[in-house]
């Protein structure tokens, strides 16, 4: 066990103030990982507020990971200390259903171990990427291609992996028309994505307010859903739409956005239950699906591909100490696009 | 024009009663059929109950129609006189549009012209099956395979292509698990269908009621979704489900029985919107779909594949004084499997 500092949540809607973790000893088949950087996702206030319950505190949120390898078990053979690697969303799965199997881990049938917020398969609660260090079976570390910086490829570990995987699983490419509901986070990656696969790319904003970056970041058109007039104009239009929002959609009027056989994506959700009309897909055959981050060769797929595209995340690299105040600004949009915490500061 | 017999609701929600109708003179690709059974579907009461809204009366229902040609326009290449022929719930379409042109006439982007309760190109109303005689465009009518005697085949043109289609598109065939909600008209066809693709089919009923007919239809197993425990039971187990029901359901608890990348198709649809919460399909990229019908080519070759494999409708045949009671039975979920109008009767 090796004490090491961490920013936590000390309680449901606390502010994160600056403390000690344990973390394990690095075992037969582990990295200890010196952390740089750490992103800071939505899904992070979420659960240091409690907001989907069950919360354990005090909580070390973070699961947009990178730095570089210090430490590695005698079994290790996928790093070496001196690598520059990343951690995402998870840390273990049973490796053994038939989803782990397929490289699916983060459906591992019996439930994946959350990066933070989860209790590993020793029994002790898992710690986050607001820390100096963490240890994390070398089956869940990626490398960071020498092409990627590691401020910039944080975020690539849950926002980036998290567009990515329906982007490619639903065929975004060249000759697909492809719209992203919401410029934020996942969404300003997803319109990198979707423009670097070679599909014409859209934005769907609520207003026009991020439109030229929108276009900046690789969108062919931008359009306000704050004006009822963009759901009638851009009738059936796209082949897939992947919404990155939480908040709730009225679905019905998206799914008319959509050409015959096309797919609204959800990976973002509300909290709360939707309103749907099921005749909204039976015409057109549509599909309404949810997709939810990535597997490991799959995110591995991913950061290789940012870095021979030139693809990083729009950052705003703070000090931990400014973490509180980062908060406030995601919870009022005021982020282009996602903060990166220098661990340095912690 | 010729004044043939047929059935119509004179107005919204009174008996079906016997009248005349005009049917438009054979033009140049059309065929007059001589209509010998029509099925009758749910979607004819709802109409005939002016339950959707707009319906145009005296409405005579009926789009799953088999019969013999009488008559065949000069251009008509693709049936003779003599011919035992189909029509189902279309009878023309816009026949320029990508999806006319790729062979989904069902989502014709100009919208289809349905069989009946529509206004057709002309700008008459269209008038349906529970007729002597109804006048068609070549390329809406399908052959009747020698193998499938016309009453059973009737309802192959509706309940038949419905469940059908989307078991094709679905994949549904050996190595598969699909699920199949609701054993009525249209949940028998699909049971018989997923069976002869070699599905491992299951049949999920309000009750056990049907039990013995599912099973003998072809299902491997039966459950009923009024048991709680059925839904713990088989979570996680279908790469598919089709939904033939038009209650609404707890989408959530169905989406649980699904695999990871498993499909919810919904063929039936509640008129009211449904409550689902999108978390629901980001575990596991599950996909919420629907479907409708299919197109002429696809009818054809379903038509085919029934005749090929002995597949037929479970029907009971009536008369046409029986139409009304028949209505009546079919909401009261009384008939095994549809009920068949023998048209020589009106």
């Amino acid at each position: 066990m090796t004490t090491v500092a961490a920013y936590a949540a000390p309680a449901a809607k606390a502010p994160l103030e600056r403390t000690t973790i344990e973390r394990r000893a690095t075992g037969e088949f582990d990295v200890l990982i010196d952390i740089k950087y750490a992103g800071i996702c939505h899904s992070d206030i979420h659960q240091a507020h409690d907001g989907w319950g069950g919360s354990i505190f005090p909580l070390v949120p973070g699961h947009e990971i990178t730095g570089i390898v210090t430490e590695a078990g005698p079994g290790v053979t996928r790093h070496r200390v001196g690598d520059r690697v990343g951690v995402g969303c998870m840390v273990d799965s049973c490796r053994e259903c038939e989803n782990c199997l397929a490289g699916h881990e983060q459906y591992c049938l019996r439930g994946n171990t959350a990066t933070y917020n989860a209790v590993d398969r020793n029994g002790d609660v898992t710690y986050g990427g607001y820390s100096t260090h963490i240890v994390v079976d070398e089956n869940f570390v990626v490398r960071i291609p020498d092409g990627l910086s590691l401020d910039v490829a944080a975020p690539l570990l849950c926002a980036g992996i998290t567009t990515y995987s329906p982007l490619r699983h639903w065929n975004a490419g060249p000759g697909k028309k492809v719209a992203v509901i919401g410029l934020g986070g996942l969404g300003h990656m997803a319109v990198k994505t979707a423009h670097a696969l070679g599909a014409e790319v859209t934005v769907l904003s609520q207003s026009l307010r991020k439109k030229d970056d929108g276009l900046r970041l690789g969108a062919d058109h931008y359009y306000a859903t704050g004006d009822e007039a963009t759901f009638e104009q851009l009738r059936g239009t796209f082949d897939l739409i992947v919404s990155t929002v939480s908040a709730p959609l009225d679905l019905g009027a998206f799914l008319g956005m959509l050409k015959t056989d096309g797919a609204l994506v959800n990976v973002g959700a509300p909290e709360e239950p939707v309103s749907l009309n099921l005749f909204s897909l039976l015409g057109g055959r549509k599909t309404l699906a949810g997709s939810a981050i990535g597997g490991i060769a799959e995110t591995q797929e991913m950061l290789d591909f940012c870095a021979e595209r030139g693809l990083g995340s729009e950052i705003e690299v703070i000090g931990a100490s400014q973490i509180n105040e980062a908060y406030d600004r995601v919870l009022a949009s005021d982020v282009r696009y996602r903060f990166v915490i220098d661990v340095a500061t912690i």
